[in-house]
């Protein structure tokens, strides 16, 4: 007799996986190695930024008050002391009618209050004349306008992409604290599993989805510990995930989870006595995802079909370990897009089909990425992104609007829209 | 007297820096070490796929022509002769009104050419009785038919994501042929700039543009040869140019490259004799920006202010870098949205505005990040897209649809969209 498994909605099942989630902790990095990382601390300003009044342009720093009055017919005349770029000082402040030749992101002199720009000067044997007046502070950056001494810039589980590199690297982190990254296991079940480098043998395939989960990990910047391959069997299958559950923090099982004559992962979860959070899902491909808890580490059986096994890491995988990690922005990014072409096969499940999503002037289309069944591996290599179609009896023509989840996106976002 | 460049529009500048570039070559590099890489040769099925015949279902293997005439009333009774899970293979092919108990992914017996599901069948002490016939090849996977042996289904100069990664596992590329990574040097200039780990000083920042680039080397899987800083010295620079001409395949340099009196960049580029592609861009920021080759290599010339030199990299570094590696896909995504809040400065250029874009159920809707001068670093920080502004009179409201191009997101477009 087959086992019946009650289904239960997506967006229960991401719900509960993310329900009870540890935090890693944190550890402290060299800047170059940042990239890439969780903030474990918000970046604060460490002093006013700009830190002192400057220059935004090229041109000649003065006292506004000997501008007063200045027009076509009556030109100020104005000495200039000195020369400066940007890293330099005036030697002295200025005094009336005295001006400084400043470049762009040198700090104002003593006494002075404007800039003048180049093309807005008259060139004289010993500096140059005006014929308007300049206000006080006119074209000066003043000190803390873009930022001031204290103030939280970028908050604490945020991701560290180029941006806030340059940020960090403005107020001197030259070391910031990150998220530890957690420690996730790979292990592939199925006898029918060959190694990438092996010859095809007859009734064989080779273990796709140890390879991609792995890729998976690396694009979230995190590395693996592979447990190998195992054959259909349980007392092996049971040795290996006891093993793996004291070495990793987080064990992500491919095959073995459905309720065929040998899959035993079931039989595993039980003699572990861990707590299933869910078995069966109502969606497509996937629908046999099962995840559980032991020793508060969560354990993802995942589906041994390559389509499955993939959707089932992006919709439960992902945003465990970013939530181990302190992050908020644990969910893929949405998209709506019109769908480029009919799918019409109804389904009772969710369906998350691997498609192409490209955006136009003319608007987003989306379309699937190709031959579509639970196997398939092509269609996840060419697509970027999931196009989502709720259950019901009805299927979907081109033209209609279609949820899609996009894919290689370096920060989600923090809620699952669906 | 100030020097007077003539702008050229973003576009044509970006036709210049893409029309002569030269490939890296290609190395074969270990599947596991892939993951981000430019393919150099094509994915092609080695096989068909699936391989074999094989059942997509828990059930079992039958012959057809023995379910014909199968009814509630006239039930056909099969005998079970053999259990195989994946990967595994009956013991010989079956007979008239024979079964084989099969798992989904094992390979369909000889002489069976459907497979009946489990809740179809009624249980009996040595197999199961039918009520309802089948057609060859029902529940039947058939050979090939994903892929075909030989068939293109990837082609070169496309990135490695885990999709890709898991096809290659599949058609057993333990090796795969990618583009070599080009070497990128960096070198910031200015007599103001401080390094990370040191304490500011009067007048002084810190580098923040040069660790920035750097992570966007490393956004795109690259790597850096750093030349330090240097302060506003031609002669230091030109030396240093020299030499990273020498040791790298693009040198990218940061600030010295307007028109002020310590600006040096353009005197270096003309005792090299480079071809300046152009030196004025009609865009803000990075106006200054300036790109010029030298023995066949990029030397690009951004702007020391970070905002401008963020934009510079992303519009003009990053799609040479990718034609480099081969791959078309070279330009930033795009996307429409909506503006979120009024942008009324109106400019006769182009603008590049540092902003945060979030798709929503009712839409995309995109809001500038912050602080938005040249010299700004903290709304880099904060954003994940730009805002692209055409140039004009008139101010940006509200409400309007704007594009935007997206950061972070692991593989671009092959069109340039604006």
């Amino acid at each position: 007799m087959v086992e019946m498994r009650k289904p239960i909605a997506v967006t229960e099942a991401i719900e509960r996986v993310v329900a009870h989630v540890k935090t890693t902790g944190t550890e402290k990095v060299a800047l170059g190695e940042a990239y890439g990382r969780i903030l474990a601390e918000p970046i604060l300003a460490k002093h006013d930024m700009p830190p002192f009044e400057r220059s935004p342009y090229d041109g000649f720093a003065i006292r506004s008050q000997d501008s007063i009055g200045a027009s076509g017919e009556n030109r100020k005349a104005f000495t200039v002391i000195d020369h400066i770029g940007a890293g330099q000082s005036a030697k002295r402040g200025i005094a009336e009618f005295e001006a400084v030749r400043i470049m762009t992101g040198a700090p104002i002199p003593d006494n002075a209050d404007a800039v003048v720009m180049l093309e807005q000067t008259v060139e004289t044997a010993t500096g140059f004349t005006l014929r308007k007046p300049f206000t006080s502070g006119e074209n000066i950056s003043a000190r803390g306008e873009e930022a001031k001494n204290g103030e939280e810039l970028i908050k604490s589980g945020s991701f560290i992409h180029p941006g806030t590199i340059g940020l960090l690297a403005t107020f001197g982190y030259a070391k910031v604290f990150v998220a530890k990254k957690p420690i996730v296991g790979i292990l592939s079940t199925g006898t029918e599993l060959l190694e990438v480098e092996d010859e095809l043998t007859p009734g064989k395939i080779r273990n796709s989805n140890g390879p991609m989960i792995a890729a998976q990990l690396v694009r979230m910047g995190l590395t693996t510990r592979s447990y190998g391959m195992l054959a259909d069997d349980l007392d092996m299958c049971m040795e290996t995930v006891k093993q793996a559950l004291c070495e990793t923090d987080v064990l992500i099982t491919t095959g073995g989870v459905s309720v065929g004559d040998f899959d035993y992962l079931p039989a595993v979860y039980d003699r572990l006595g861990a707590d299933v959070l869910f078995n069966k899902v109502a969606m497509r491909p996937g629908s046999v995802t099962t995840v559980a808890i032991a020793e508060g580490k969560h354990l993802f059986g995942l589906s041994g079909n390559p389509s499955a096994c993939f959707t089932g890491f992006e919709l439960f995988v992902r945003p465990v370990l970013l939530k181990m990690m302190g992050s908020e922005n644990m969910y893929l990014p949405y998209a709506k897009a019109v769908l480029g072409e009919d799918f019409t096969k109804a389904n009772p499940f969710t369906r998350f089909v691997r498609a192409i999503y490209e955006s136009t002037l003319d608007g987003a289309i989306v379309r699937p990425a190709g031959f579509n069944k639970s196997s398939a591996v092509s269609s996840i290599a060419r697509g970027n992104s999931i196009i989502v179609l709720p259950g019901g009896t009805r299927g979907f023509t081109a033209g209609m609007d279609v949820d899609v989840l996009l894919l290689g996106v370096d920060e989600g976002v923090d809620k699952w829209m669906l």
